[in-house]
C-alpha cells in the first residue's frame, strides 16, 4: 500500500518527468534534471519507480490520461459539424498559445521510443486506442443526434482525425505556423461533412 | 576547392550520419558510431563538418533531397485519381517493407530538433516546403490534364496529404500497422476525389 503523502511524491514525480521529457526528449532527461525539477532525492526516484525505464512508461501513462482528459469532455458534446470545426479550432489555439512547440506529447514519445522499446510502444499504442475511442465516440454521438448519415464509417474517420492532428502538429512545430494544423484537421472535416444529414450540413 | 575524393568521402560520412540519426536519434548518434559506420577518423569528420551541428543539417538536406527524389517522379505522372491512389499505395508498401520502423526520417528530425536548434529547424522547413512543392505540382498537372476542377485548391490540399502523410507514419510506427497511413492518405484522396472532373472520378 502506498500512503497518500507516498502518492503525492510519485505524483509529483511523475508529472516532472513527463514535463521534463517532452521538453527534452526521455534520453536528453538526466536524473539530476528530476531531482531538481521534482525537488526529490535520487533514492525517492528509485523507491517509487525502480528505473528510468518504469517512469518513462508513467509518463507515456500521465499524457494519455491528459490527452484524454482534455478532449473527451470537448468531444462528447459534438452535435453537428461546426462543433466539430470548434474541437479543431480549440486544438490549433491551444497549439498556438505554446507558439506551437512541443507539437503533441504522444507523438514525440512514440516517435523516440517506438521502435526501441516494445513495453514503451505498448503503452503509446493503448494511448493512441484511447485517443482514437475519444473522437469516434464523439462522431458516433453526432450519428445518434442525427447529424451523420447512417453509412459515415465513424471509426475510419476517427483515424483520419487522429492522423491528421498528429501530422499537423508536426508540421506545425517546425514551420512554428497554425496553417499545417488547421488545414489537416478542417480538410478532414470537410471529407467529414459529405457525410452530413442534408438538414445539418 | 574540395577533390572528387574529398567529395566521396564527405557523402560517405553524411550517409552513414543519415542512417544513423534516422535509427538512433541526433542525440543518440555519437562521434564513434559515425567513425565506425563511415569507417573515417575523428579528424576527417572535423575536416568535412567542423562541428556535429553543421553535419546535422546536411544530413536533414540528405534526407529532403532523398525524399523529393522519391516522390517527385511518383506525382510527375498522375493525371487522375487512381494514380494518386497508386501514388499513396506506393508509400504504404515502402513502409511496410520497414516493418513500419523509423517512420519519416524528415519528421523525426523535425520532432527532435524543432524546439531546440533554429538553424536545422530552417532546415526542416525547406524539405517541408520542397516536398508540399512536390505534391502541389503533381496535383497541378493533375488540374492542367482535367482531371480536376478548376476550384481545387491544389495548395491546401497537397499540405493536407503532406500532414495526412506525416501523421499517417508516425501513428502506424507507433503501431506498427498500416492502418493509420493508408487511412490517412485514402481518406484525404476521397476528398480530393470530390474536385474531380466528373468523367475522370
Amino acid at each position: 500500500m502506498i500512503t497518500r503523502k507516498g502518492q503525492a511524491t510519485r505524483d509529483r514525480i511523475v508529472v516532472a518527468a513527463a514535463g521534463l521529457m517532452y521538453q527534452q526528449g526521455v534520453a536528453g532527461t538526466s536524473a539530476e534534471d528530476l531531482q531538481a525539477a521534482a525537488g526529490v532525492s535520487a533514492s525517492q526516484i528509485y523507491h517509487y519507480f525502480g528505473d528510468k525505464h518504469a517512469l518513462t512508461c508513467a509518463v507515456i501513462k500521465h499524457w494519455s490520461d491528459t490527452i484524454v482528459g482534455f478532449h473527451e469532455p470537448l468531444l462528447a458534446r459534438l452535435d453537428d459539424i461546426d462543433a466539430l470545426r470548434s474541437w479543431a479550432d480549440v486544438i490549433v489555439e491551444t497549439a498556438r498559445a505554446n507558439d506551437f512547440r512541443g507539437g503533441c506529447p504522444l507523438g514525440s514519445l512514440a516517435n523516440e521510443l517506438a521502435d526501441c522499446d516494445e513495453v514503451a510502444r505498448d503503452d503509446v499504442v493503448v494511448g493512441y486506442r484511447r485517443w482514437r475511442g475519444a473522437i469516434r465516440d464523439g462522431l458516433f454521438a453526432m450519428k445518434i443526434r442525427g447529424a451523420l448519415i447512417e453509412g459515415a464509417d465513424v471509426d475510419r474517420l476517427a483515424l483520419a482525425l487522429l492522423t491528421a492532428l498528429q501530422g499537423g502538429l508536426l508540421v506545425s512545430k517546425a514551420l512554428r505556423d497554425a496553417e499545417p494544423l488547421s488545414t489537416g484537421l478542417h480538410t478532414t472535416i470537410d471529407h467529414i461533412a459529405s457525410f452530413a444529414t442534408p438538414d445539418t450540413a
